[in-house]
């Protein structure tokens, strides 16, 4: 029996998309117009990558999917609270996420960053109320420390988007998109991964492995979304392409060509397949997303 | 020997600002100029209240000031993140903040907004990696549940601004009025008293009687802040007053009138003062804390 990786993204995005709604408030919960917005944007129809890699890292090694599905819910709320804030006027202004209007589009500038704060906030308040057996409580801990890192500005997110924006319209060398690449998607990534790992109770060794499959499978994915954002439709991307192009945006095939950009996803992969050689009989979810992040069509 | 309050604030706020020095990147940790926008808005002369609070109620229980104080940090940095999202021109379009051009009007909206955010996740961060002995490792994670309640939507910061915009121009009742009183400013200074007790190894009785005592000077302190509005002059307040008036916001001298505001105000304050009359003999700074919160000259 092969392992099917789109079979898996389905099982557990539905498993997600329930975690997600049990632990936001209702609309119904005053002030209503931000819990709506808040999940406007939670529920748009992302790829829940982010709680996939939680899952695939941790299931690899044997964790309890009880802890793990509202870990990888809180990276997902970080996740998308930074889409929402990178989507603002006074950022990427962006008018449509995934094909619909973004959240400040559909609610307005103060709301949507109420909204993203908000989502920000919880994403914390999840993994700090999270009940786990005593034995997991300074993992927990560590797991808040690794999402505050992967979502802070030292080599974190929001360190990686401010490089983004600081570099637009200027000539980018190769060392400020690596820190940018790094930084403002590769962290989060990392952060996943290895929260999975420790909430499934992984050793040093395992964490150091998980930390640098993470690390490989991050950049590809970089380097894939700006390919896409030269080659793909809006359609097949549900958002505008070649706004990288046009704000003058620092992307990895502007520097190096996309061929070389390609060639380079590809040994990413391949180096990062290797690195879960050695990991439990479960590690075919982690090849397969390996592969996936440079496959996928948007 | 008489308890001198000023001299209190004068000493603590010195060990503050000496803690988030070292709790934040440097200036010349990239991005550079992030880490200057969220130094500017922390730095500019806060009164470091909330921090004041955890230490008052840590202390009053005799707590270890070495875990009070990074406790007392992270919630002026979440505070301060308030601020600044809460001056964006999106939200309450302000130029000014103690006497000093606001965060977006010194750095830009994109930058104001991302300083935001990365105080909020550092707030998180340096709860989450404090290092504590073990007996004080469940108190410390209760301690991220109550800064990320007090910040969060339902009950807390976030939805009282909510709630507050909504309100903007509209005729509000007294329920929606305390609502936004409770939300807004009370929930994170209740957040913060507990985060003290808790840090100090209360019981569960202190910390209830924590939590009332500061329901009522969180609620004192609001109005006394809506008194202020009617009736400071810019250079005291060190911001545009009345400013509430001229937006049609919902404030306690609106509704019941400036006498019936003070009389309530001092009602609170009188009840938190008997509340923690039977705490150990720190427990003046509380009381000198309450008595200071409706006599404040700005």
């Amino acid at each position: 029996m092969t392992f099917s990786l789109k079979q898996y993204f389905a099982t557990r995005s539905e498993e997600i998309n329930a975690c997600l709604d049990r632990l936001l408030p209702t609309v119904g919960t005053p002030p209503s117009l931000l819990h709506e917005a808040m999940r406007y944007s939670l529920f748009a129809g992302g790829k829940r990558l982010r709680p996939i890699l939680v899952l695939a890292a941790g299931e690899a090694l044997e964790g309890n999917r009880e802890y793990l599905l509202p870990v990888g819910c809180a990276f997902e709320m970080l996740h998308t609270y930074s889409l929402i804030h990178d989507d603002l006027p006074a950022m990427d202004n962006d008018d449509l996420r995934r094909g619909m209007p973004t959240c400040h589009r559909k609610f307005g500038d103060a709301v949507a960053i109420l909204a993203g704060d908000a989502l920000l906030t919880r994403a914390f308040q999840v993994l700090a109320e999270l009940e786990v057996p005593p034995v997991l409580l300074e993992r927990k801990v560590q797991v808040i420390v690794e999402l505050a890192q992967g979502g802070g500005t030292v080599e974190g997110m929001i360190g990686g988007q401010m490089a983004d924006i600081a570099a637009e319209g200027k000539a980018v060398d190769a060392e400020t998109l690596a820190y940018i690449h790094r930084s403002k998607t590769g962290a989060l990534i990392r952060a996943a991964v290895v929260s999975g790992g420790l909430m499934a109770g992984a050793s040093e060794a395992e964490i150091a492995t998980l930390r640098r499959y993470a690390e490989c499978i991050g950049l590809a994915f970089q380097i894939a979304d700006d390919i896409l954002d030269v080659t793909s439709t809006a359609e097949a991307l549900g958002k505008t392409p070649g706004k990288d192009v046009a704000a003058g945006k620092a992307t990895y095939p502007a520097l190096f060509g996309l061929e070389a950009s390609r060639v380079k996803a590809q040994a990413l992969v391949d180096e990062a397949v290797a690195l879960v050689e050695p990991l439990g009989r479960q590690k075919e979810i982690l090849v397969a997303l390996a592969r996936f992040i440079v496959e996928r069509p948007s």
